[in-house]
């Protein structure tokens, strides 16, 4: 049996070695992958990002622990730090989310970032492929960085979900017009603290601001206290009200598209990189390219003009 | 006269015009970059990272002033925040170092973050290579955020400044070799805090256990505080002393050609992308992949390896 037909048997073992395997860039992973994907597009996928320090990975805990309560599969991608001074906490699969480890209904996954430009988002998508292709019914997309990569990787979540603290105080017209309208869903965490109701308010003005069209979704701000489970129930109702509203106006339909778009086009990038890359190093043109910089007979923006001219792209 | 003649000129203004065209993507920017390809090179590039609330933008503008004090031209590419969540405060040419805004003797320019992969990467080296072409003796490169992308932007510049602040206490620990790599001089900014000597002496003890080469550079820490403009001067002498080290072991020569290798390489990989795309979104082959994704007679991994098939790229 292809490791993908062990992953479709739902054999955890498969998937892990394929989550190795796409990590690893392997030929063959691509051929599992392409197995898997008339198996995907059932899975609910929730991104959940915001700043260091606002509790993300004990709400995830806490929202897994909800699902699981529904007898629901449910897989976490959590995308490391890609940062080297990133405020999160560096955490791998075994350290975190100690309580879930021995659920068998659980699946956590870190992914580091990746050397290449886009390779962290190109892994995340295969990926959530494999999750969603194993039967996961829900999957949480987790970012501990916050670099623009990772948050646009969560953004393309089907509910996007921003965690944010009380606190912030004159920070809150820092946090750009970007945030508003990627949230599906605004988290209050902490709610505890000096300040939360204030918080809420001025996110919820701002929301106010943004006049959705009738039929439209209308991002509400939840308050919750992850580290005592107090309002992850209304945070996972709210969770369903999305998923519905997705379901209902077709949007989800879109949403999914848009990431099938996003992994051909990442893809297709670095595939023709690497093709025309490796013929040139072949071939002693690279070394000719950077002769002629080194003694300037040439030069980056003449070499590339020179190499799209000898290859056929019409 | 053209663009880059003006620049070479000397013409701010000219100068100015050419990065906003190179950040629209002009195709006329290309061509002007070709021409001042030859007149780069000469330009001594300084990247500063570290953590947010490390001070870099206070010790950036003392760096400044000191070599202006060397009746040296200077040049100051920010590049600001990649997320909403940044630490850092979001700072556009105008406000950012205001007193050297009137001295015709520094060149400030900020990059925000670009959409597409590999693009601000793309833009800051084009930007350097303008301002290098213009004449300017010094180029700072500073990150106000923290990705790893902008991290790696900073690590090609010729000298790689890492600035801390005492009181990261065990985060030091957090603080992965990969900084310790990337570093030729190391700040202790804000050094009148508490701790500021652990700090140093942590720092300093973790360099000696790289055990350079002879003939190695080895790193040294330098204590700061910017905000007094203290320990600049000596910190200026570090980067001299760093730039000849580079001059006279050949490294220089060395970084130049890996920046103009990645120049071609980031430029290649986005023409490719874009040529490929364009090409098949014209002939209507991106929409039959789309549909065939919709209906999954075809799914992303297939999609790409077919149109790799029907191009020729031996």
């Amino acid at each position: 049996m292809s490791l993908a037909e062990r992953v479709l048997d739902g054999e955890i073992r498969a998937a892990a070695r394929l989550m190795r395997d796409i990590d690893d860039r392997f030929k063959s992973a691509v051929d599992e992958l392409k197995i898997l994907y008339p198996h995907t597009g059932k899975a609910y996928i929730i991104g959940i990002t915001g700043p260091p320090g606002a509790g993300k990975s004990t709400l995830v805990d806490q929202v897994v622990a909800a699902y699981r309560k529904k007898d629901l599969l449910v897989g976490v991608v959590a995308i490391d730090p890609t940062s080297p001074f990133s405020g999160g906490a560096i955490l791998g699969d075994r350290i975190r989310m100690n309580r879930h480890a021995d659920d068998p209904g659980v699946f956590i996954r870190s992914l580091a970032t990746r050397g290449a430009l886009g390779g962290l988002s190109r892994s995340t998508m295969d990926v959530l492929n494999v999750m969603d292709a194993m039967g996961l019914d829900v999957i949480v997309v987790e970012t501990v960085g916050v670099g623009q990569d990772e948050v646009d990787i969560v953004s393309t979540a089907h509910t996007t979900v921003v965690v944010m603290v009380p606190g912030l105080g004159d920070d809150i017209q820092a946090i750009k017009a970007g945030i508003l309208e990627i949230g599906d869903v605004f988290v209050v965490n902490k709610a505890d603290r000096d300040g939360a109701e204030r918080t809420e308010r001025e996110l919820t003005a701002m929301l106010e601001m943004k006049h959705p069209e009738p039929g439209d979704w209308m991002p509400h701000v939840i308050k919750t206290e992850a580290a005592k489970g107090l309002g992850i129930d209304q945070l996972v109702d709210e969770f369903e009200a999305h998923h519905s509203y997705l379901k209902e106006s077709g949007a989800l339909q879109r949403l999914i598209q848009e990431r099938n778009a996003k992994i051909f086009a990442d893809t297709l990038r670095e595939e023709l990189f690497e093709s025309v890359f490796s013929g040139i190093k072949e071939s002693g043109k690279y070394q000719q390219i950077l002769d002629g910089m080194r003694d300037r007979s040439t030069d980056p923006y003449s070499a590339v003009e020179e190499v799209m001219a000898a290859r056929s792209f019409s």
